[in-house]
């Protein structure tokens, strides 16, 4: 459920930093995205971070979600590297989530009308939340990506109207949120949880990894 | 990943309460657990709750996780049931959860030296959580089971120490808690992760609709 992308520039293991490599400095992350849920998952991984918002426009690339993901996360962490220079032992987080049904991408619905459809497409169906992740570190861009199996169970009338008043739809890929009141409408998933949440917890973990920064070791 | 067992009353669709069956009273919980992730979990679905812990000694029915988890929910639902009674419109949920890993059932660790053990167990391989659920209301009893797959990465000694120098291992489980730093430990998931926490929040949405009260009908 989880594949990653070969580092860019050494092939192998690398260092996001050199003062990383050798213990020298706490790795913290400059995070490319406004995204509470993002900033949740990065507290709850006890992982110091700060945020500056990339103003990266996304794109899709037609008919490759991977790419789509890959490139919008690449570009927004090298807009946010290039314009907030990252201190030492710091490594820039860009993220690109995107649910895809079938051969379409269901983006954040532009109003109530459109959330409707996505749900009703959604309901009773399994669908896949792919996300791309690029670390920048000391000149060297690393990406990967995840993908996640979502199932819905069927959506009676009464129930999707009562989620369309709540308002969670919004800002939503895919107009739900599995965090959320749209928990209710899950089956179950397949893959990393916190992907479809909108950080792959598991992805990111391997590349930190491979790049010499260990599991946990960023706890005080 | 997910069953039901059959209503013991009614062996088909059953009504939780007369006047929740007529849309007379809002639907409430009394939540038989001390659980902050439980109670966590019913306002994230915006279920109105009121908590009551039971007092009922937990058992394992040896060989048998299924009938240990819904004997042990059922006991815990019904002892509150009995000490406080239910108010009209309010359902009584009794919740019991362990992780499997083999032929073994892996509790609340009793120090770190078991924690360690335990997590050592879990690491690399796939294990199942599995939830008992039951619910009391009007006299009726009705209880079902989940079960959801974790697979763990493998775990180097740095992070095990790091994890459980943090404290975290307490009264979870297995020795872990997905919805915390040990999600950074998680491959991914197979059915409802929030199982997984400490709620099988689709098995509760199926046997609340089966009762006849709509998912998210419980919303203001």
């Amino acid at each position: 459920m989880q594949q990653r992308a070969a580092d860019e520039s050494s092939g192998c293991a690398w260092a996001l930093d050199a003062s990383l490599e050798r213990g020298e400095e706490q790795m913290r992350v400059l995070l490319a995205s406004r995204s509470p849920q993002r900033s949740a998952i990065l507290t709850q991984l006890g992982i110091p971070f700060r945020v500056q918002p990339s103003e990266h426009d996304e794109q899709t690339v037609p008919g490759d979600p991977v790419a789509t993901v890959e490139e919008n996360a690449r570009g927004k962490a090298l807009h946010v590297a290039a314009r907030v220079p990252p201190e030492p032992g710091e490594v820039v987080l860009g993220v690109d989530t995107i649910v895809v049904l079938g051969d379409d991408i269901l983006g954040k619905a532009a109003g109530e009308v459109q959330a409707r459809e996505y749900l009703l497409r959604l309901a009773g169906r399994t669908h896949e939340v792919v996300s791309g992740l690029c670390l920048v570190a000391g000149g060297r861009v690393t990406c990967g990506h995840a993908v996640t199996s979502v199932t819905f169970r069927p959506l009676s009338k009464d129930a999707l109207d009562r989620y369309l008043a709540s308002g969670e739809w919004r800002e939503r890929a895919g107009a739900y949120a599995i965090q959320g009141l749209g928990s209710s409408f899950i089956q179950g998933v397949r893959g990393d949880y916190f992907n479809v949440v909108g950080l792959p917890v598991a992805l990111l973990a391997d590349m930190l990894e491979e790049s010499g920064v260990g599991t946990l070791s960023w706890l005080p």
